[in-house]
């Protein structure tokens, strides 16, 4: 079937009321992944979305992991229909600095068009249009010809180490014609996308030990080693002043994107326009390369936090026990993340300045880049759709972050892979006062539901059947 | 008069339960100077001192200042007796991380022969058991003959900029023939000392500003440029392998001590010792001097915090829109603190890296080193009463820190200054479980007393009349 565009939206706007209050409901939830003590509530939003898909006509699993759980829903209506499998994320990020909130990050509010609230749009606002999307569709036709899975994760923003870990175990749950992992975005209102890659990563963090305690920095300064000084020293190591990582082996077997691939990307870059969105100039990274090359083509090394005595308030004259240093390294294809994770670690020790203990710890979740192909069915798919929305044609990008298990999912699934999702650059994601636009909510809800209609009357079935 | 040793030991036991309820008292207040969500704390501690001084027999004033006051308290018997000023303060230290104090640091405990609490040695503890002397000596003779100045600020810990701006203008009232800096330590239980140096200070803050909210690092790495890589960078230009710092004339102009007074001063340290105490190698600062030269020969530029981003638990992968680095120099005679304060400042601006902002801000309370005589008549009057105290020769140290009003104060008072104490390189102050043990306050104590008799057969009293 084929619904006209402005009727999705009348629908849209008729059902929205209640449609934010259960996004709203999602939206509070405080599952956090990274923080310990976060768990019961990362247990709760898992639980309250189960039962969402439950009651959406899904048949639902939790399923265990080393870490936090992943939700498995399925409607399974016939062998011989297509099946759409779409990931996405019930974790979010932490909400430090609280203070610059303009309103609390777990309590929604509606401001100038905008959701405002941690996981807005990363990935509780994106999941939750195409859920919604979902709903409709099988409301409308109780016999709508699509078999969909939903797999939805609550460790994507610390790597995505549970779900990994049980992938090839759920080969067959996992099956599909199409994967859609709708956590992606679009460069702008005016030029939607569909991406067709992503960077992967890898974490480590590391600690340097000095005096068992702070000491006074009078009393003890020029004869302790000052931890702070120590780690200075050593992160200077990573980049030279061109912005290049110094670690040897680092640039090792990165594959070069071909003539014929880089003509189906629109590597397009406003530098007077981002520089006014975000208040500094496109000048991180290498030198050398345009901005977008810099961000979906070349790996980077970057220091996500430094921390080491008081830098609070007035001052604290000491000598710290510890500092440390959280580093992310961002993956291109051909570069493994787990001999990335290792050189740059080996590096580190290597490093160690004297007189002082270096502790690196690889942390888990390390993943690969991921491509998916400008011309295959699904990216036509996705892309047509929201041509239609937007109306527009819409072009293919690629971005700069991490879907840490779009690969190895790609594979167990069998299916044609496409990254999705109308994210904009200034939703500030991770940051506080993340947002999402109700527009993009009708959009998303629009959009998703044309998809399901063009995958409904695609090919195959053959993955159906699991 | 001269009391025997033995029997103030034993009075101080008689007395050691109320001595000890008041110290507590003391130690109850937040006085945490550097940071103004305490400043009706700091008031409170105040106003207790004040009280506690006019009961015991002083007149007493609040000297207000730019920041947080002083409190001033005379004991004026006779213009023929010598006059005394004891310098001390009420102020702390921030008490941070708090998760690392085994009993809360404003509840004092006592556990194995030591008081636990900020503040418990530097300086409430030590101004304790000078007064707690004072008032047992009014007590005992009324007409004890010695006229007794106190000088109590709460500034210290932030370099005393309040105090430092009316001493000038209270030069009548702070006249005196001795003046004793009750802020110092030995360097051992078997090795008594009296310091005849303290190094001066000045203190710096730099932030590196980036995007104008935090961004998430995949999305941005390699764009953007990263504060907290700018800030390393940065900082890694302040000192060169060897620990010599860079800043060009840093260390211009440095008065070398002559051979004559070397070899009144003691510069013996164990290394085994001050690593199994401290945990560390005493590896820091410039390479090519003997510990002892570094801290209290040599000026040293220390990063006492550093801050940027997300270094809680797990991880979170932004690019931090700020980066934050506090600095303190600590400096020897010949060098101008503000000429200092000043030249690190312009290298640190010159060296800015690009695509980021870099913002100097140069702190108040920056104070000369101070030299005192150790052939002075105060020299020789603490040496020989410490030296009975501990039943071996007390000999002469220098410090490395900081008691910034002592240069000034010993000029406006006219009188000649000792800098004493008996803090131990281990109590931990500036950090966590800061501790004072019960044998030392009664040493002290007992110290005190033979001080002020020693001192009220002394010469002068030419400053007793003001």
């Amino acid at each position: 079937m084929a619904s006209q565009v402005p009727a999705l939206f009348a629908h849209f706007s008729s059902v929205q009321e209640e449609v934010l209050a259960r996004y709203f409901d999602f939206l509070k939830f405080k599952s956090i992944s990274t923080d310990p003590a976060f768990r019961s509530e990362v247990l709760s939003c898992c639980s309250w979305l189960r039962s969402q898909l439950d009651r959406a006509g899904f048949t639902t699993e939790i399923w265990e992991t080393s870490g936090h759980p992943t939700v498995f829903a399925e409607r399974h209506i016939r062998p011989d229909c297509p099946t759409v499998l779409v990931y996405g994320h019930y974790d979010v990020q932490p909400v430090e600095p609280l203070d610059a909130w303009q309103t609390p990050p777990f309590q929604p509010e509606i401001r100038d068009g905008h959701v405002y609230a941690r996981g807005a749009q990363d990935n509780k606002g994106q999941f939750w249009y195409f859920f919604e999307a979902v709903r409709y569709c099988l409301e409308r036709d109780a016999n709508f010809p699509l078999n969909i899975k939903f797999l939805v994760e609550g460790e994507e923003e610390i790597g995505s180490p549970g779900l990994q870990g049980i992938l090839e175990a759920k080969q067959d749950r996992l099956s599909a014609d199409y994967v859609l992992i709708v956590d992606c975005g679009i460069p702008s209102m005016s030029r939607p996308a569909v991406t067709v890659g992503l960077r992967g990563g890898c974490l480590i963090t590391v600690t340097v030990n000095g005096p068992k305690i702070d000491l006074h920095a009078g009393q003890h300064g020029n004869v302790a080693r000052n931890p702070n000084q120590a780690l200075v020293q050593l992160l200077s190591k990573l980049h030279d002043e061109d912005g290049k990582v110094l670690v040897p082996g680092f640039y090792d077997g990165i594959e070069e994107m071909s003539e014929a691939e880089r003509t189906l990307i629109d590597f397009s870059f406003d530098e007077a326009d981002y520089e006014k969105t975000f208040g500094t100039k496109a000048e991180g990274g290498e030198s050398g390369f345009p901005p977008n090359e810099r961000r979906w083509l070349r790996p980077s090394l970057e220091l996500n936090g430094i921390g080491g005595g008081y830098v609070g308030q007035g001052t604290k004259g000491i000598i710290p026990s510890t500092a440390i240093a959280k580093l992310s390294c961002r993956l291109v294809p051909g570069q493994d993340p787990l001999r990335i994770q290792k050189i740059v670690a080996d590096y580190l020790r290597s490093q160690s300045p004297r007189g002082v203990r270096v502790d690196v710890e690889l942390q888990p979740g390390a993943s690969s880049a991921v491509r998916t192909s400008p011309r295959a069915h699904v990216t036509n798919v996705c892309r047509e759709t929201l041509g239609e929305i937007f109306g527009t044609p819409a072009c293919c990008v690629l971005e700069g972050w991490t879907v840490p298990v779009t690969s190895r999912l790609s594979a167990v699934s069998g299916g044609q892979t496409a990254l999705i999702g109308l994210a904009l650059p200034d939703d500030q994601i991770h940051a506080p006062n993340e947002r999402f636009s109700l527009e993009r909510l009708a959009k998303g809800f629009v959009w998703a539901v044309r998809m399901l209609e063009v995958f409904s009357s695609s090919e195959s079935g053959k993955h159906g059947t699991s």
